[in-house]
């Protein structure tokens, strides 16, 4: 029997908890959830004989390491900034260790110390970041093994409802942290290249300079750039290609709307408003308007923002209830971003029976001695229920996968890793496609920003 | 003999440190100039008998302590955030001292201490801040003293340049230091309140939320809000006002191009821009702009902007030189903000015949048992030259007076002081109109924001 620890047993372990359950008498593995909540640790494997619950408190260090100490290799499903005390103890107890989150600079400066023991910490092996590498890498790996020069890399995520489920006007429901989708894009300007030319977006225009996306002929999309696009050219091996973007989806007309909010301030997480609990919705969206003894809030904002009144846009506002004067924040000392939050949840939690879908889009230019070349590769899942979503499927799944091919020394390379290797993404992305995760890739004719393409 | 010491001999320290070398004889005082830059120090007293010029390395701590323990009182003149070093020496010598820059929360946490001792740390007797406390408060008091009850106080400052050396499209130069000009409004939201209601504004959206200034009568100006107008509540005794706004004056037109550079993203000092150094003009402001392999800088630039060919704007950016394809940015890992000050230092430094000027306007409502009232108290200077800038002259001259009569036991309250208190202000207030530095104060029907006097 070997031992696996799962630390946080949240909604995008499921799919990671039953991959691994599913495997567990076969792969002959003993599998132990760890949560703050020993029931949710119990809900999540339901009295299966291969696994057991326990309660897990990270910052109680006398708890933690002894988990850790007892097991052979650790899944770390805490919030990012959390991972790295996990880390620590496997380096001490020479244990491995499998996330999918970014590699935080604390987490790359153990890489010597790993190396040294001989252990595999892998990374960033989730959904964004992880099945993007590894489906990006295994064609670039493609392209240069056919001696084909890159010249274009556009890569686009999002997590989105399902049409089925789709029923407000934002064509939006949250179906992954409200939170960050509240915050999405702040911290910085947006950067990427193009053609050679750097581009700088700062927040307050980034849902402004959307890119439409056509997946599959009838799927539109949109898409606004990524906080660094820039660095993924060293990542990727790329050091010199001339255009380097990668951005989020989001269903036509959402950034536009989004905007508003950003335009507003209401996305600003930096201070706290006074007497924030005492305010009605209305009032809320007064705050962000001039002044005025007379005019209605309704007419300040559409002036403010220039909508029109048979503005699509406008509806989507009414939608959800801004101008609502008996609603009450009700949150105490409350940012504008949480208050926002709030008013979205209202509007756009998932319902029960509500799905939700991924959709990832790549597109690679490259040129050989045939001439330029332009490949699309897009996947697109929808989740089962509100257990197994696709977010939970596409982050658990790869992280589970990858679990058990370090256990059974097929993924060896010890150190600090990201999945942009053959020996990790290659046995991955075949076995993803066993759970309806897979990418249809076909070449089209190279576009780039060529002004030869443009009509008219 | 009494002696003073002056930490850094810049610019805004000539008209301080003329106006105490004048009075050293009749007050039989010696002064002691420091700096690190020990030419600067003696070019400041110009061989003057009652004064010394001494090198002065503020991170040198044998340096400075041996400077501050000889003295009986210091007057810091360096950047804010380094007065800290200075009053913890000030604290353990048993020395008085003197800022113009707003308390800081260190500064703020030797109150206790300072007391205990009998010392005076009186801050925040410049300009603004400063003169703008001491008239405020100068008012405030005689309105409550008369049984007034304050409904409304709107305070606004600003540095410019006086209209004869007004020689370019943005009616602006740098009269102070440029990266805080560039930087203004940056940090969070501005945030004050209006009969009652609160206003958040973010800082995108700051220079097109301006107000307009009518100072008597055919001087107009705008200003935009300062950061948080709503802790002077509290500073001046105002806890329940309805309105209280501060903003910073500029003349008409700017702020509306200055927005121009927040919405492209080019006043951004959080990261650094690669290549920077090789920039042309036009390439940095390609750099905000989409990517197009046909379409001119310009056209994208007035397209993204929405800026009319007639629009007085687009002559502000032309004559600033952004679209210059050969001068080069020079500037190894420079930020945004740094590149854009370059570019304005081009055309916005004062030439040497040029002269500064300083405006500051205060509106005050109140009602007593006759009706509603309001004052409006303003204050315009010039600078002399550019020595002896109004700059200079405001920022000094308050601080000089205020350094002499902590000396001679005229302002006696310990503690870690603002000059809100009658003490501190009459005299002083009184004294600089000796120096060109009075307010004209009228009394004008109350308009608050009422609707009774919106016409049409």
């Amino acid at each position: 029997m070997r031992n696996i620890l799962i630390i946080g047993a949240g909604r995008s372990s499921s799919s990671l908890i039953k991959y691994l359950l599913d495997k567990s008498s076969s792969e002959k593995i003993h599998i132990t959830v760890g949560d703050l909540s020993i029931e949710n640790a119990q809900h999540k494997i339901n009295n299966h004989p291969n696994a057991s619950a326990i309660k897990l408190d990270i910052f109680n260090r006398k708890n933690r390491t002894e988990a850790i100490e007892k097991t052979d290799i650790v899944i770390s499903m805490l919030p990012a900034h959390l991972h790295i005390e996990v880390a620590k103890d496997c380096l001490t107890y020479g244990k491995h260790m499998v996330t999918a989150s970014y590699v935080s600079k604390e987490m790359k400066s153990l890489h010597n110390q790993v190396v040294k023991k001989g252990l595999v910490f892998m990374n960033e092996i989730g959904l964004d970041p992880g099945i993007d590498h590894m489906s990006a890498m295994q064609i670039i790996d493609r392209i240069h093994e056919n001696n084909g020069k890159m010249l274009l890399f556009e890569s686009f995520c999002g997590g989105l409802v399902a049409p089925e489920s789709d029923t407000n006007l934002w064509n939006y429901k949250f179906t992954w942290n409200p939170r960050n989708v509240v915050l999405a894009g702040q911290g910085g300007a947006s950067m990427f290249i193009q053609e050679g030319t750097y581009k700088y977006i700062p927040y307050h225009k980034l849902f402004r300079r959307t890119e439409f996306l056509s997946i599959n002929e009838n799927e539109k999309f949109e898409a606004y750039a990524n906080r660094d696009s820039l660095k993924y050219r060293s990542i990727y091996g790329l050091d010199t290609i001339p255009t380097m973007y990668r951005g989020t989806i989001r269903k036509v007309g959402f950034s536009r709307a989004w905007n508003v909010f950003v335009q507003l301030g209401m996305t600003d997480d930096t201070y706290t408003i006074e007497n924030s609990e005492q305010l009605s919705y209305r009032d809320f969206t007064n705050l962000f308007l001039a002044y005025s003894p007379t005019d209605s809030v309704e007419l300040k904002f559409r002036l403010y923002l220039k909508i029109d009144q048979d503005d699509i846009m406008w509806e989507k506002f009414l939608e959800l209830d801004i101008f609502n004067p008996t609603k009450k924040v009700l949150l105490k000392d409350a940012t504008p971003a949480q208050i926002l939050q709030k008013i979205l949840m209202d509007s756009w939690t998932l319902q029960p029976n509500d799905k939700d879908m991924i959709v990832m889009h790549h597109i690679l230019g490259y040129e050989n001695e045939t001439g330029k070349h332009q490949i699309e590769s897009s996947m697109l899942i929808k989740g089962d229920d509100q257990t197994y979503t696709a977010m939970s499927k596409t982050v658990g799944l790869p992280v589970a996968m990858a679990t058990l091919r370090i256990l059974n020394k097929e993924i060896t390379t010890p150190g600090v890793q990201l999945p942009i290797k053959k020996e990790v993404y290659e046995p991955i992305l075949k076995e993803l496609q066993n759970y309806g995760i897979n990418f249809t890739e076909k070449e089209v004719p190279f576009l780039g920003y060529n002004p030869n393409s443009v009509k008219g």
